[in-house]
């Protein structure tokens, strides 16, 4: 029996349709509550007919592709930051969205909540309207509106051309950190080359620091629910399990998906021994172990060798730092899989297509990257809130 | 800012529609959810439109007045456990419901499930038909049903015809029971002279095992919200606590307005003490304890003496009996209130009368009545389950 | 099977004795672990062989009795405030013994502790011997250091002299009090008049604010285990279960011994209704509440009716006032028991014999005071320490 | 400061030594809480002094060495099954000691604890004598008994010379085990190699199943609070942290001291990427996986394949199964130390050689051995009692 479906109050749906008809600067985020809700058919249709920018947050990614034209992914911070009507489609105004206040917001921005469950409305903030309800009813009642007085928000206003131009000089600065020819690689690179070859249907794991965060940005999803991270609360380990899961269903649902976990080096030290029970099932999975020596920051092997000479390491080296150059393709090796150690953009575009072709073993890639690599430069610190 | 209000999906309002349609022997349930979410015009209205039956849970009565000629409490065993389909608005299928279980209910009965909470949906039984919202919204989106298809359910069918008979014939034992001239008094003549005086818009707040539940049978609400008992958990020792704060409530919002508490001996025991703060305030309160000298049965003075005769009451008594003749009045007058020890109808009359009329005081009946009075027969023993 | 006995380390006791033998102002407290451990005839042998000054906490009175020669009460916190050594026997340096920190300590007093539980040791202050062990057997280990080398403390110290001032004038100061002709009565006329007439044997029960504080220095106990107040946590509303259970016990163990349960008018409210089972059974308990229309201070009759007068109550009095001038004697007579209302030491005396001489019902002496009553001018904040 | 030590009352020491003294045939058993008190030079020297026979529990070993002559541990259950006075040191009657209880006792054993915590005196039997207090202190309680008035224990009488044999015929068995030739090896003969190269003085820290249980009883401890399992709990994951824990401790106190962290295969799956933690501090630790392929029993490497050819492994093996043949001590290689992959006792030597010879880098041998090797026959079935 399917659950129970509610809707919201058609007073409040027609109040929300106003606001979002005299936004001068509107945003759709689209959350893993209109993943969960199969919301994917009619936020499309609303994107599409009224011409409305949307973000996903990280597993709301691929409830409409990544790569659709309003998806403004790549000026997330400039989309909130000016947005002045902000629709919340089963999206929460935790820490992975600021907390919904300035100055990652607008003081006075509008949010129009529309959650499955009453006590997350209001929170954080004041709402303009709640539509309390299953996302995807309550994206329908949404459209009706605009079937009955259909309206679309102009492509060419300024909010248009700045989210544009915003998205432009992003994406440029992305290729150009993605082009360096400098080793060890950097963030940027390692992605642009992982995307490239990325079958649109894979499963999409991933968790760490950077890793996982820059990663999310360059790494596109194209189907709901087919991203799995460490979530609402951030929780470490949790990604060679995602990934056995989603590779079980895969394997009786739709045979030759793979699954593809992105994984920080540290975070693939909390469940790396997983790696046996990939092997022992011969699950379609390959691992990509995004390695800068630590977390945020490592490293490398000769500074570390400084360091013990100096005395002992373990008073010396920041807890955060990892051993340097682990080789952790071993640990894929040591139970049958195939195991790459990665230096260079050609070795990492080499052997990734390999594994992608091989389908009878699992595969780990150890994807060696600059110790101090970080992302490229923020409008704002993480988590800037402002009364902090 | 009113809480947010989520409404149905209208298919399976459609569907419920057609299910109350084709009922043979429909039931509306209307449960203290009915009551919060302010449904008392919409309920109205269905209830007279369609010409359907309705029972009211305790905290329900109110909702529309019990002496609604559709209401049905009177036949209330033999609606609940010959019904077909059986409608429940805010009401949950718990202890007080039977569970919805056999044999208080046909095994085949159709349930229709209006709740605001979906985890609520489909508890012990397997509903014909869930509606996720809010009742009140709910209601009005059922009514439209009927509106646009009007319909209503014969008055002369054999199952209206069926509940009438039953609810006679339990009126005329009821009121059997309450004309007996015997002394102590029973429950019955107790709670029929009650009901002759109440003010049409107290409060009325009860407490205890038969009282609450004889009581309940007896002592009619008119108004939504003005009945408070120890309800779904059956707590003890609240009445009090409740009656202080329906008089605080009342005070500022209707003065004038009466808070009736309807006390078990027992129940006034929890937290008799209150009593202080009711006078200490000098709240608008007449406090009614039934005195049968313990829970559910006590002994009279004279057996409790024989008792003392032949050893250590310690001993010998049932821990549910209390001490014999206790003055409970008394506890009032210690505090500056009026008591009365009533031992006859026309000592109730009389003493009530005059608390009724005496706005200056809070006042105390103690009541006695038959130490082994019990209610009429039943259909059913206490709680029945079919797997017990 | 009686529970397992562990004694203190050997050198441990050593160290104990000798820190005790060189102490300049010595002093032992005895705390209810002591009655537990049964210690009391162990203690009396060690407080009159060395002739010690002792002081018992409020469950530790009776183990040795109040009157002793040696017991310091009255002098309590001048003996806390400058000895030099303190002993504590099965007492633990909670709020009641105000942290063991200054300005109520020395800031160099070396404790040695007597404890069955070794996480207790070393808790707040550093000791200067811990002695892990039941109370029993270290005071008996302790015992047989002093017999093999024999020792007293001089009672012709000057500390014994201070001490033995301190006390004069306290003892002066109170009956000072206690004698004052002025009505309503102070609490140490009341409790010198109930310490007048007390069996020597009674159970003497006890809670509430002042009504437990004051009363503890004025009525005496001559039996180990023979006082029950609010304790270590001072939970409200035990008194009276307390009176009742050593009731029980009394009437198998000791027919015709008494219980005195002295009750301030507030910590009566929290279980009052306790008197029907009291008076059901027939329990050989004479309540006394000491009345002061509030938790600590109230107001009188006149200045109740006044503050009504300029609009309602609810607002303007104080939530820790309570209604003035309660008859709580008659929450006794509606049970059957004996009440009396009591405004005089006349009236005081002569109800209080009455209720001592008849043994055929329980009674209650609701006993006026002055509202605005208090301690005796104190030399330290209630709950002072030196970083508050 | 030291903690607080307790002893044992006096009547309660006599009454255990005479206990003792009158046993037909008697056993201590000696536990974690004796090696906590650090109670070996008292222990050893009433073991020596009265010649009785004692049995460590897993963490008990060492406190006196496993080759002490009157230890009969290779007669376990034999001792245990048939002494009918037993003196728990520091060790508890839990599943570890069957509960105390028939048929893995006598019913009529009689027990006496030597515990510091009152509330597990008289655990699951009730003890002949209870000794409350620290059990160094109370050993020494002990011991002064047997000096006041010497006795010893016949080392010629029939209880000495059962447990003589059965301790040589159980040895026997275990070195005709040790001894066999065949491939894989099997449990006893991996411990019998290891056993004869462990240093001394090494830490051993061991978890697993079959591999805990076995490796305890033929791998020597001679230092107490040198060995460290799963203890009482049976919680799997805590070797590598013991290990880590025991390496840093020991590189400070003792440099040079070996720390042998002895793993069944599925136990090291649990935290075995703290082998990254291990070499990047560098830290002294020799691991061995002994290598069964799954917990209790695995498959071998051809059974696996065939059970893959017809259908999916994940359908048919048992969750208890691990992949066949893994690799383990390539975990170790991809962090930079020495991986050995072991089958034959020769290898076995040699690398456990070189592994204690190299003290610049840890090592990890991976020691495989017969997939359904087992225990040899045992006389009880593991937690076998009475009850069940």
């Amino acid at each position: 029996m399917p659950p129970p479906v509610s809707m919201a109050e058609t007073s409040a749906v027609y109040m929300a349709a106003s606001v979002i008809r005299n936004a001068k600067r509107p945003l759709l985020i689209i959350g893993k509550g209109a993943a969960y809700a199969g919301a994917e058919e009619a936020l499309r249709k609303l994107v599409e007919q009224c011409k409305l920018p949307f973000l996903p947050t990280p597993m709301g990614k691929g409830v409409i592709p990544d790569n659709h034209p309003y998806c403004v992914s790549a000026a997330r911070s400039r989309a909130l930051q000016f947005a002045d009507v902000i629709v919340l489609f089963g999206a929460r105004l935790n820490w992975i969205l600021h907390f919904g206040l300035p100055p990652r917001y607008q003081p006075d921005v509008k949010f129009i909540q529309v959650d499955i469950c009453a006590e997350e409305l209001g929170n954080n903030v004041k709402p303009a309207v709640t539509l309390l309800g299953d996302t995807n009813a309550v994206t329908k009642q949404l459209l009706e509106q605009f079937d009955k007085t259909p309206w679309q928000y102009p492509l060419e206003s300024s909010w248009w051309q700045t989210l544009r131009e915003k998205m432009k000089s992003n994406e440029a600065a992305s290729k150009e950190l993605a082009s360096q020819k400098s080793l060890p690689m950097n963030y940027y690179t390692v992605f642009y080359h992982v995307q490239e070859q990325l079958p649109r249907d894979c499963f999409v794991v991933s968790e760490g620091a950077n890793t996982m965060d820059i990663g999310r940005t360059v790494i596109q999803n194209y189907l709901p629910r087919h991203r799995l991270d460490a979530g609402t609360f951030g929780t470490m380990g949790v990604g060679l399990g995602f990934a056995i899961a989603a590779a079980i269903v895969a394997k009786d649902r739709n045979p030759g998906q793979r699954v593809i976990c992105v994984e920080g080096d540290s975070a693939f030290g909390f469940s790396g021994m997983e790696v046996e029970t990939i092997c022992r099932y011969n699950l379609p999975i390959v691992l990509l172990v995004v390695n800068n020596n630590g977390i945020y920051q490592g490293f490398d092997a000769d500074s570390w060798k400084e360091m013990l000479k100096f005395g002992d390491a373990t008073a010396v080296a920041p807890p955060v730092c990892l051993l340097p150059n682990s080789h952790y393709e071993q640990v894929m090796t040591a139970f049958g899989g195939k195991g790459y150690f990665v230096q260079t953009p050609e070795e990492l575009q080499k052997s990734l297509k390999q594994s992608l072709a091989d389908t009878t073993k699992p595969s780990l890639l150890n994807i060696m990257i600059e110790p101090q690599a970080t992302r490229k430069a923020q409008d704002f610190h993480w988590l800037t809130r402002s009364n902090m």
